[in-house]
């Protein structure tokens, strides 16, 4: 796995448990999954040498990010073509739409999959007429290099415009959806075109930044969930992806509109650890090393994911035994990351039969992680 | 953790997700955990030295088996005592009743805890009066050393005496428990006091080997199953356990009876990965860490864990197709050894709410992944 952020720690674990080897490519050796993994290699991952070197040895390789850069995946997949090399998945064809937002939105817009309205900025005075055709605020994206809310600019005059253009970004302009919900569907796909669809989630997200997972989604209409489900098992089949796609979707005026695309593990699957029968971790192994795959139903009624963030105090451990003792029934997860006030250092996950007190349980547990109080901060 | 076993792997995922260092002691680089474990110290532990040197810079030592010579624990605790070295959990104390079966039985009988009768051995016509006064066939048990079905010999005859009694071992006697189920209660206890029961399981052994564990034990009575977690906590307590104690029981008569004890994730708790709120691995390491304890209970209403033995041939990753295209609903578990004919190389668990189906299905994937039959071998 090329990188050893969190994702690439989690699928360590479950590769541990499958009796799988596994190597991640790591930037240093501090990183979250290079702690714990015994293969590591330290590299960096927009070198072609470094990438070639990381594969040799490897069946597969697959991604806990989509920052590799397309050409290194082409040349990686030739190799591998050429029997001389790891067979990359997902491949570089499907990992483009995940590189470059704008190619997604075109692509999309192609299969006829409903998106927010969308275009691409060249000047200030072709943004703000957007802005003034779909209303205000506008949504400005970076078209390569974001995640987790950076990249992502709400503009609410022309003036914010100015100032987000001003920076060395290509961005590209969308309207702004006022939305009941923000929803993920994670589905898996193996190289022989198996596949398998986990229950929809809301999530919960704060600038952009996702803090709690509700799975399954409360009081989406099971339509509306076959729907998206079905939505993101044929993008999935188009764009020919292996291993695991995340479709976040945005619930609007009763209709789905498609946000965003990842292919790999993401935040809004942490919650099958416990809540499913397959961890998406175990299922993206399984889907990139075309093994069949598990089964992904629930284990529960209900499970909640609450996002850990870094606060003032570094010393998370000591409120470990707060936390635990507060309540036996939370899983804690760390990542063994550094504290930053912000950064998502952890998640926790209750699972169980009623879903708003799984929800104070979850975020009074990582409010308290967080920052030594049981209110978010 | 000294030694690298399955054990120690599966403890090592748990330390992962807790953020927790973790550490193994290992006798060869290819040893279970020491294959995907990231922080492993190759030594001898009957060896002072190499444990002296393993301890440093460790906070707690906890132990995946019970092979630790008693006087190098004494020692490590000494220096833990004066504060130079790492907690020992559990103590020398209590694991000498885990290393000595001769020691426990004594013991148990001064607790008044009901056990099989006993007595030491000194020659054929001692052993044998044994088996006239207890009636044939009569249990010939290593006071040391025993593990998985060795060390015990069930003799029906005074020749199967002799002969045991050849060996440079020392035995004692045991009356032989004509029983309607094996059972086992694992627990927790923490330094400071706190203890946790998980529910009583059914152990399915053949050989002296587990093959199956029913959780819970299906059809056990109500009142015996909290007898037997009493009887598990009382243990604990009265033997100062740190970390986990497995108590395995036989039911006869419809009373119980206890065999053995163990102080470590025993194979009779393997379920509790996914069967459970809180796994027996994390929870070892809660109560070692002398955390508060997580929640012991079922995450379904029944879980059946098989063990997978290895066949004659090697190539067991072949299998894998097969089992996990025949039930997506499968966990299999594989602990990266080496396959030898009747080696323990991982196990299955299966969970949900119809016990004899879920047997099946645990039964069916586990012979064949052992032998590429679904048979039991």
């Amino acid at each position: 796995m090329v990188g050893a952020g969190q994702l690439a720690r989690m699928t360590c674990q479950a590769a541990i448990g499958l009796g799988i080897g596994f190597r991640v490519l790591a930037a240093t050796p501090t990183d979250s999954a290079a702690l714990i993994c015994a293969d590591v290699v330290t590299g960096d991952y927009t070198d072609a040498a470094d990438l070639r070197a990381f594969a040799r040895g490897c069946d597969v390789l697959t991604f806990d990010h989509e920052h590799v850069p397309g050409e290194h995946l082409a040349e990686l997949e030739k190799a591998a073509a050429g029997q001389a090399g790891a067979a990359v998945r997902p491949g570089s064809a499907a990992l483009r739409y995940t590189q470059d937002k704008l190619a997604m939105r075109e692509r999309l817009r192609g299969l006829g999959v409903p998106c927010p309205r969308y275009a691409p900025v060249t000047d200030l005075a072709g943004a703000c007429a957007r802005g003034e055709e779909w209303g205000w605020p506008l949504v400005l994206k970076a078209v390569t290099g974001g995640y987790d809310g950076r990249g992502v600019w709400v503009c609410r005059t022309p003036g914010e415009v100015a100032a987000v253009l001003a920076h060395p970004v290509t961005v590209f302009a969308e309207e702004h959806v006022g939305f009941e919900a923000e929803l993920a569907a994670v589905v898996a796909r193996s190289p022989h075109g198996q596949a398998a669809a986990y229950p929809v989630v809301q999530t919960v997200q704060r600038d952009g930044v996702c803090h709690e997972v509700l799975a399954p989604a409360p009081g989406l209409p099971a339509a509306l969930a076959l729907d998206a489900q079905r939505m993101a098992l044929e993008l999935a089949a188009e764009l020919d992806v292996t291993g695991l796609l995340a479709v976040e979707m945005f619930l609007a005026d009763g209709s789905l509109l498609v946000n965003e695309l990842a292919m790999r593990p993401h935040n809004s699957g942490h919650w099958t650890i416990e809540g499913a029968r397959t961890s998406q971790f175990e299922q993206h192994l399984r889907a990139v090393l075309d093994l069949p795959l598990g089964d992904p139903r629930l284990a529960a009624p209900h499970a909640v994911m609450a996002n850990v963030f870094g606060g003032i105090s570094p010393d998370i451990y000591s409120r470990y035994t707060h936390v635990m003792a507060a309540d036996p029934g939370v899983k804690v997860h760390l990542y063994g990351k550094q504290v930053r006030p912000g950064r998502k250092i952890g998640h926790v996950t209750v699972i169980g039969g009623d879903v708003a007190s799984l929800r104070d349980r979850a975020v009074r547990a990582a409010a308290y992680l967080a920052t030594g109080n049981e209110e978010s901060p």
